[in-house]
């Protein structure tokens, strides 16, 4: 595979913005100064010093390094280009696992154009694991070195292992379609953030199912996942890239089994 | 603190097992032919061919080693001893994360008398971290070097964090006592597995509760927590290191908290 808008500059840049977002954000981990603050007047949804710092660094890497590309970050909002290219940046997606110390969280990197994102990172730079997708193949690096990411091949639901991060899912019938599906399957398990789609596009795992996705929750991994062989799209099985319901699977059979469940929902 | 069985070949024949252990175990993890089984006939308990062999090079080290002392394996049972002192061994806490590719699997490794636990490992092989609670002292090294271990000082229980498991956490009435505590804390997090109780003791969550558990998923918990700073109990306040329901707190403060609803259950 090729995409006209991919060469070696955007694999430099995604890679020195991953490599500067870990240099950020480690020294916080685990860290007793993490300025955790709540974005919620009511609930919990956290924010850190490491959040906002690691996404200034990045944008500051693309101001000198692509500054006709537009840049959409969790935390810093949305700024122009004039290259028809957007890069998607998560800071720390799983800032609930970030402030438990759990290794589930993850830097997402994510260029799109006008048809979705096409080119992806997830970094978890405390275990050093980094998991690429790009046009020319997916690959990942970590404690016990380089591999190609190939997300697994079609078994029964029956025999399958199904991800999410929070047992409540989403909205009530978010949860009722989630445990739909969850029940057919041989195993469900929970807490997992980004990484998730990590372990899917790893060949681990059948099912990454969520809901209440914002687009930078959602666009580095369905680079990633689509360069492992798999498929990530909303739970009517049109496109996912802006966020909403996300059905991330293996490949297409399974993908379809948990869609016919998903779609009584 | 001091104990009167503990010295310094405790230690050395512990981190021989925890790397042996690894070594035995890493190979397989992610790995296409884990060869795994299900203990059950009924439901899924997985058990991999890692399980088996980490649990025969760790009896291998000890019957050179400490032949004299009894041994409690997850996978072989017990085998008698004449020193009055037992190891107590889970190759890999965490089998379905393990099968899943999650890093919040461990190799669980205790040392007890007729008292309980007195020394303990936890080690997460893929990340690199091994969490050790001795009558010294507490410490980890990891990714980001060897630190203290230390848990969290007293807050109250709506600005805790708390871990489980399984959202079902065992039976019915177990589910009840756990998301009783749960609905009071700040944060919720599940499926970190044995991991969670290493990250209680490194001070990042306050509370660990979990049912339904064996010996050895408890006793190197309870020996890491407790050179921590920590108390792990039963939900009734009593010992827990023959299994059972367990209630894991980083201090007295929030052990009480937590325990005052729990008794209710």
């Amino acid at each position: 595979m090729s995409h006209p808008s991919f060469d070696a500059d955007v694999r430099r840049v995604a890679h020195l913005m991953a490599d500067a977002a870990r240099a950020v954000i480690l020294p916080y981990f685990r860290g007793a100064d993490l300025g955790t603050q709540s974005k919620l007047a009511e609930g919990y949804d956290p924010v850190t010093l490491a959040d906002r710092a690691a996404e200034e660094a990045m944008r500051e890497i693309l101001a000198q390094q692509r500054p006709d590309d537009a840049i959409l970050g969790e935390e810093f909002g949305h700024k122009p280009g004039s290259s028809g290219l957007t890069w998607v940046l998560d800071p720390i997606d799983g800032t609930r696992g970030f402030v438990s110390g759990t290794p589930t969280w993850g830097v997402l990197i994510a260029l799109s154009d006008a048809n979705g994102p096409f080119y992806g990172i997830i970094d978890q730079p405390y275990i050093g694991e980094r998991f690429e997708g790009a046009p020319d193949g997916a690959v990942m690096t970590g404690p016990l070195g380089q591999r190609a990411l190939r997300s697994c091949a079609p078994r029964d639901l029956s025999a399958a292992i199904v991800l999410t991060t929070f047992p409540e899912v989403g909205a009530p019938e978010d949860h009722a379609g989630f445990h739909a599906v969850a029940a057919k399957a041989q195993l469900t398990r929970y807490g997992m953030d980004c990484y998730a789609y990590a372990l899917l596009a790893a060949g681990q795992v059948d099912l990454v199912i969520e809901a209440g996705l914002q687009s930078y929750d959602i666009q580095a991994p369905i680079a990633v996942i689509q360069a492992a062989g798999g498929i990530v799209t909303d739970w009517r099985g049109g496109p996912v890239h802006e966020g909403g319901r996300a059905l991330a699977a293996a490949n297409p059979d399974i993908h379809a089994q948990a869609l016919e469940i998903l779609r009584k929902h």
